[in-house]
């Protein structure tokens, strides 16, 4: 069964999880792994990503969308382009909970973002078992761009789905391109008035890599993002 | 500000909530206000309907789907187009908690369905302040048709709207008819199986009655239904 659960705390049992934060969690920590950092150590707070901090970890993360006073590194994707130490602590609300509860609840837990949704959709197809499609969400909202993404895979599988596959499955159908749904989004709205509208831009750029990061085990409340052994 | 929650355990507070359950709870209330039953005593539970038996009040609802022994009436809306009596109790599963979660969060509680969308409509033009949608899902899992309706009332309304509400919405948009809609859920392929598949061509109706059906009173765990006065 093909299922999409519309917020990280509806996180339910299924052979693969697929976390989906699309603004801006999964497209920061999937491009960071294309970059060349070799993991990716994702923390919940921002207390907690500083605790994590040490030699060769570059510390990057948000509060309100913006660079916290002492971290490397906001949350914008395009800030790891450009590995700055073998691993990346990334500090994020909503991203960090849902990977961590996907994990309790799920055997395999992949990420997922526009930016590597072809990798992600033939990884998947080489999967048996149920797929829970997890969208993050914000704050305990719904998103429409987590949601939008998710229907789009849901879309490109095969297989029974549940309703909440449906529902996603109507949403990417209802904008022409990724750019039109993220532009609708809270989500979006808050990035451009923080001046960081930039990245909305980039996070809709579709299959531009073919790293399909991959929780390979957990530290506490955080999680450990390796690039998954690509299927070909 | 209009949102929609795609679950009723996800109800939050506002001035307004309208709960939907279209197969078959609100469809069911709504007719049988329609019908001339003076309210509705809705129940969460068998034994809870069966506590509230009483001389003048007619029993109705449904174990997986059809009529559970010593039981008047099963849930079909059909079943209460001749009233029996003046109160009727209805036990239903995923109505009842949603109906009584949005009393305890919201300050006025409306219910809508198919049958009576436009009368809905109207009556919401009439209100001020936050309006939730509350889809009551069925066993905690999200509806393709209650999400429709959902869809269909928010895109009926002017005024700023969430991202649930703008998913809601892609849904209305990505089915032509509200047959399509209800064909392809869960809920309508588990009544075809028990044989009830016309209750979803019933339920599919659009606008045959202005009867909106607003929550009186609660009594415990259950919720006493009456006519809202229609504002012409």
């Amino acid at each position: 069964m093909i299922d999409v659960a519309f917020l990280g705390s509806d996180v339910r049992p299924a052979a693969t999880a697929v976390v989906i934060d699309v603004l801006r969690a999964t497209t920061t920590i999937t491009m960071a792994l294309a970059s060349g950092y070799e993991r990716v150590l994702v923390a919940g707070g921002l207390d907690q990503a500083l605790g994590l901090r040490a030699e060769g970890r570059v510390l990057a993360g948000e509060r309100d969308c913006e660079r916290p006073p002492g971290f490397d590194l906001g949350n914008s994707p395009e800030d790891t382009l450009k590995p700055l130490g073998p691993e990346l602590i990334l500090a994020t609300t909503n991203g960090a909970p849902a990977i961590v509860g996907a994990v309790a609840a799920c055997d395999e837990v992949l990420l997922a973002c526009l930016l590597n949704e072809d990798a992600v959709v033939r990884e998947l197809a080489t999967r048996s078992g149920d797929i829970l499609i997890l969208c993050a969400g914000t704050n305990g909202s719904v998103t429409v761009e987590d949601t939008y993404l998710a229907g789009r895979l849901s879309a490109a599988m095969d297989g029974p789905k549940t309703d909440a596959a449906l529902i996603a499955e109507a949403v990417a159908a209802a904008y022409p391109e990724p750019i039109d749904a993220l532009d609708v989004s809270a989500g979006a709205k808050q990035l451009h008035v923080v001046g960081l509208g930039s990245d909305v831009a980039y996070c809709a750029q579709v299959s531009t890599t073919e790293v399909v990061p991959r929780v390979a085990r957990t530290m506490g409340e955080a999680a450990v993002l390796e690039a998954a052994l690509i299927n070909v």
